[in-house]
């Protein structure tokens, strides 16, 4: 039986998501993995709560109660065993200084600050392991990602750390393409989306709806962040484009990347509701833009392209007949076009969002690391 | 620097284009993954070639040389540094016993034949690794499944064996389905199209063709094999979804596969010529199968399903709005269906055959058992 130690950072959807699906499935872990999957510590903004028994761990009865307490909105610093605390790397620390010899630590960051990026790299300079939903510490300066993903570093490189879900969720799109990278097939472009938000406004705006009339009907049911400027903007889409791009070899920083939102920025001083009702003032011109790309048999798609060094993320025309031309909906498509897959490109399409099943790949992470 | 000694079995159009591969690559290799891939031999059918100096491995001139000299056709056994050889286990047990005490060998099976089995067990058997290519050795009995695969046996499970490119040549098919597994997702459905030729008859058969006119087409172009009926009766889909199959935790043995091919089996005793003559008598229910579909909004595709415990591989009606029925052409496609991916699937799609994919998956592979 392999044992593998977890510190987990941040325990909102994902992280509460992670706790009960390593719950659930303590028993796969342990027949087909030989795999015990031992919880050290949980973490949020407000405090820790640290297994007193190291060699138990937190035990499934506390890891279910503070998924129920997690549940209710509260911090960790009001449960009857948490303590306070304002840095994770303490924590995660101590659980690395208290561990065995022969065990390791992996680190599973399901926060989305940059708070976290001390402890992931105190981590993995401590040898230890590090799994990451969080796109932020990925998306700083091009030092900290070399860190984290440790490239070219050391000859555990494939083995220290995994980031799977910061691109399209569950999808495999960094495994895909890691095994391309290892392979020596050239990258030539990565096209794709990857904000379900955008491909419903897409596909929406397709369908002849107004902008103003699309943008609307998600923010009232809720697909939208709070301001739905968040997901207009393109901003989480450009760092998921600088993953995959930094993930090709190449150093890139987010001013790097070219970003064009769907709405200009001269809104962005707006409040909410004025930005709501300002919308209609945008929608002939993406009309006209929909119109001009059908005219040549085209489609209009909010992609992020990955080509000859360089980001770009905005409203793109793409061929109708092409993967990214034929996805309708909120799911999320990358295209690799490389040298073996021409002219057809290598296509991994699906969820992109959602909880659970980013948990899911957060869980398949976690396991990969137990056997590299 | 990581070192991994390699013994390669086949050396036809899949392993020659790996050997290249490997020479291509060295610098990317040595530089950002810290390995060093030493070829220790290299066996094909009739002979093999051994590395005398098990520290340097088959130079990159030689291994360019065992690439050209097959590349006209003759066997090892006719190579300068030849020798006649009729089992590989030999070759494999000499390469592993002289390799030094911290040291690790993969057994790349590159061939099509059940004859490496033994080979590849032993090696196994030794604590060492396998990638294979070749899918016969996988869907001959469970027990020898299980082995190469060492699903359940050791804690070093997800370490010792890889088998990607045996379902979609180099697409992460087998990859997607390790990490949907290892977390835990439940597979409800496999649906998948595994063979570039059957989409290419597919594909003709809804643009209005007859069947006995695309495969005239197909044969004649080269797209099929030598005798077409290996393409259309559907056997070598079967063993890929025996193998994705398998993959779920399903012990099942070929014979379980219902397979239905695209004629009948009477025509199996047919010459070659006699069969393409004939197949004018199985146009007409095509064309009626084909529009039986089409007046219900579906398709035909000649599709392998894993579900409920079962492999189907038969033309089957699926949604003309799903992934497989938007697919046209030769592109292989698998559709993953789970609890959270659902009622979208997972989709995975691309090239899924030529020797250069196919080696290029292999050698992702062999990279990633570096590193487990």
């Amino acid at each position: 039986m392999k044992r593998l130690n977890l510190v987990v950072l941040g325990i909102g959807g994902v992280g509460r998501s992670l706790l009960q699906q390593i719950v659930v499935n303590r028993s796969l872990h342990t027949k087909q993995y030989q795999l015990n999957l031992s919880v050290q510590a949980v973490c949020d903004r407000s405090g820790a709560i640290s297994a007193e028994d190291r060699s138990a761990g937190l035990g499934d009865d506390t890891l279910g109660q503070v998924v129920e307490f997690k549940a209710s909105g509260k911090g960790l610093v009001e449960h009857s065993q948490g303590i306070a605390q304002d840095d994770p790397t303490k924590i995660v620390k101590q659980a690395i200084a208290d561990q065995a010899a022969n065990q390791e630590t992996v680190v599973v960051d399901c926060t989305a600050t940059e708070a976290t990026v001390s402890a992931l790299t105190l981590a993995i300079d401590m040898g230890q392991k590090v799994a990451l939903a969080n796109k932020i510490p990925l998306t700083v300066q091009q030092e900290v990602y070399s860190r984290l993903t440790t490239a070219g570093a050391t000859e555990r490189d494939l083995g220290r750390s995994r980031w799977e879900t910061t691109v399209g969720a569950g999808l495999p799109v960094i495994a895909t393409l890691g095994r391309l990278i290892a392979s020596g097939d050239a990258i030539q472009r990565i096209a794709g989306t990857f904000s379900g938000t955008l491909g419903y406004v897409m596909t929406g705006l397709q369908e002849g709806k107004l902008l103003s009339e699309i943008v609307r009907e998600a923010y009232d049911l809720g697909y939208t962040e709070p301001d739905p400027r968040d997901d207009l903007g393109g901003i989480d889409v450009a760092r998921k484009a600088l993953i995959l791009a930094r993930g090709i070899g190449w150093a890139l920083e987010m001013d790097d990347v070219q970003v064009e939102g769907l709405y200009p920025s001269s809104m962005d001083a707006l409040s909410i509701s004025e930005f709501m009702d300002a919308l209609p003032e945008l929608d002939s011109s993406f009309q006209q833009r929909i119109q001009d790309a059908a005219a040549q048999g085209k489609v209009l798609r909010y992609a992020a392209t990955v080509e000859d060094g360089q980001c770009r993320v905005m409203p793109t025309v793409v061929h109708a007949d092409s993967p990214l031309g034929r996805l309708t909906g909120t799911d999320n498509l990358a295209e690799f076009h490389t040298t073996w897959y021409s002219p057809n490109p290598l296509v991994v399409q699906g969820r992109g969002a959602g909880v659970e099943a980013t948990a899911a790949g957060v869980l398949s992470d976690i396991v990969e690391l137990a056997y590299t």
